[in-house]
């Protein structure tokens, strides 16, 4: 069916930025040449990170049941703008019937060739779940993983986008990116898609972002475009 | 059950934003604490103004499609982020489970009591249509539809937002206010979802504008908290 599935809420705001994203890459002039998306938002499923630092309930079921509600709904295809649910990615893809777009391989697709080293910004239970870091490693990209004092900046700046405080939260990323750029660190993945909401009030960031969440949009509206999902029948 | 239906698409950018505002309204600091949502963003139901004005597809049927979706899913309740939808109001909550928020009740419920005469900033279909002047005089408050080369400009302003094109909109938007603000109009309502998209690039309107969508959304937040629907169980 000609229906793009948008399980999120992980956080709300993020999910309205991806949908916003994929609102903005698709060539339309009406309505009507839009694409079409089920997103269920369901901001309780338990915290992801939390539960791969053995640290929260479990989520693993509750993200099985968006993603049973989705295909229920009979959805073409899947998109998770939430990086560290890609934990769970097999169990989650094994699940579905529909297609499960990965996050992490649309992100790193999209890292220049040229990039030697690349800092991994995401959450705990991303970086320490360790995905990001082995689809930059195939890329023979050496992933950077901040320090703890660092580290607890970014969860900082993703908390408050939770919470909607956006300028504090761009306050701790302007702070993460200046260290990481007086370490020469050239370029970043926001592996959590918290962190572009965030971004997008830092006027001049001093090195090179790449959005996971703006590259799911992209991977999103080319899986869809090309099948006609924006101009049905 | 404990579950926001959004009925969208029309447009898409403008139920983005009103999910953005459902999010900003809801007084959370973790995503646990937020609404959870199902969305139908479904943007192929034929133009609603234009079936208003009698030169368009039956678009009644499509809508009550994506009423029975949200309904088969357990939504509690529903809200539709398009004006002009509501001119077939009646039929859609007569077929709904879950009840539907008014966008118009919500909207005009929001001017202020000072107000004595207030534009009606909508597509022709809404105009026509007529519940925005009914709902306004009910108040004693004078209607005032613009004139045809003002809502030539509104029409267009609407337009360009639907095909993505913000800057533009929010110059015909500007042009629209300026006029109405030298015929000594002191407030406007926002009755179609795309203009406040258009109305957020703009520095200092030259009136009060209420906004049907931030009406809607305050009505939403405050149906599903009083149920306890951010905190479950």
């Amino acid at each position: 069916m000609a229906l793009i599935g948008i399980l999120g809420g992980m956080g709300p705001l993020a999910t309205v930025d991806f949908m916003a994203k994929v609102v903005q890459l698709t060539d339309a002039s009406c309505d009507q040449q839009h694409l079409p998306m089920l997103v269920a938002n369901l901001p309780h499923i338990p915290d992801r990170s939390r539960a791969i630092l053995g640290d929260g309930e479990d989520c693993l079921g509750p993200l099985l049941e968006g993603i049973d509600l989705l295909n229920r709904n009979g959805v073409g295809l899947i998109a998770i703008p939430c990086n560290s649910a890609h934990h769970w990615y097999a169990q989650i893809a094994a699940r579905s019937a529909a297609p499960v777009l990965h996050i992490a391989e649309a992100c790193v697709a999209a890292v220049p060739a040229s990039a030697r080293r690349v800092a991994v910004l995401g959450t705990g239970g991303t970086l320490k779940s360790g995905f990001y870091q082995a689809a930059l490693s195939a890329r023979d990209i050496e992933p950077l993983v901040p320090g703890a004092d660092l580290q607890q900046s970014i969860a900082t700046c993703i908390r408050e986008v939770k919470a909607g405080a956006l300028e504090q939260a761009a306050g701790h990323l302007s702070t993460v990116l200046g260290a990481l750029a007086a370490q020469d660190v050239r370029a970043a993945v926001m592996a959590c898609t918290e962190i572009p909401v965030a971004a997008r009030h830092l006027s001049n960031p001093p090195l090179t972002l790449i959005d996971s969440s703006l590259e799911l949009a992209r991977a999103t509206v080319t899986f869809a475009v090309a099948r006609g999902w924006n101009r049905p029948q």
